[in-house]
């Protein structure tokens, strides 16, 4: 089973792709790995459409490369600036497009969850969380940037948290 | 030239498709007929991703049938319910994406600025702005539902307001 993360952006978009190694026991959240993770730029001398189709464009080649299964996206109710809220959500819908068209189940997953089901502690610092997927994930280091990091923290919490087992592969 | 103006929602979406004559004196702000105006509906039992590929194919098939040279679509800062704002960005986001993959130039138009074009009044009443794009485009009958006479509505208004000479036709 493999999960497509992502941490939504206007200028970058984090993405993190976790795999379940078969026959390892999950209980112990150590069943794992990472397979890629990184960032989506666009360029803000770019128009708004143009960097809308980049992004939609990139994610629909992780989706080709890799087949997910599911993808688990980031899902922001508070903004302590509210313009920002409009071009990320306007990003989100080209993502959650991409997903939709090969028929890959979404799950929203909020930032406290993350934090929860990764540390156990909704407020827990940037930081934990971090040194959290890298333990999970048996990273050599701490995955960076941080838009990266939080993806691989919404692929893991969604396999910890939401019922997959009815959902085939084969779907992408 | 074509213009199709989009009056973005999350259930509903209007649009509204004009022309403009040749050889009909523009400074009148009579040179102008409607192609088409319309909704795009999508049902709320699906889910959000499946909503938005239906609007995102909905609107790919109006710039492909009509080849607009540019899209206006409306531009909302200011949400009554917060929680709206998302759903409504999200869309947005799809719609532009579908402009951008065909390079039509996309102009956003604020709610205000479209009441001031039309009537001469920003805080016209609806019912004046109907009764104002009915006029402009000698219609039969105001158009109807509202969100589709809000698309004719910003449509017109980018005719209006910006400087549509550099833009070529063929793009689509």
């Amino acid at each position: 089973m493999i999960i497509l993360g992502i941490d939504p952006g206007t200028a970058t978009t984090g993405y993190g792709i976790i795999k379940k190694i078969k026959g390892v026991e999950i209980i112990k959240k150590r069943g794992l790995k990472c397979l890629e993770y990184g960032l989506i730029k666009t360029d803000s001398s770019l128009s708004d459409g143009e960097r809308l189709r980049i992004l939609h464009l990139q994610v629909s080649r992780l989706i080709a490369k890799y087949k997910p299964w599911v993808m688990a996206i980031e899902n922001i109710y508070f903004f302590k600036n509210l313009k920002s809220a409009f071009p990320v959500s306007q990003a989100k819908g080209v993502i959650l497009l991409a997903a939709a068209k090969k028929k890959i189940p979404i799950f929203e997953i909020a930032p406290m969850q993350a934090k929860m089901a990764i540390t156990g502690y909704g407020r827990a610092e940037k930081e934990e969380v971090q040194k959290a997927v890298k333990f999970l994930l048996r990273l050599n280091e701490v995955p960076k940037p941080d838009d990266a990091a939080d993806a691989l923290a919404i692929a893991l919490t969604c396999f910890f948290l939401k019922d997959l087992t009815e959902i085939k592969s084969g779907r992408a």
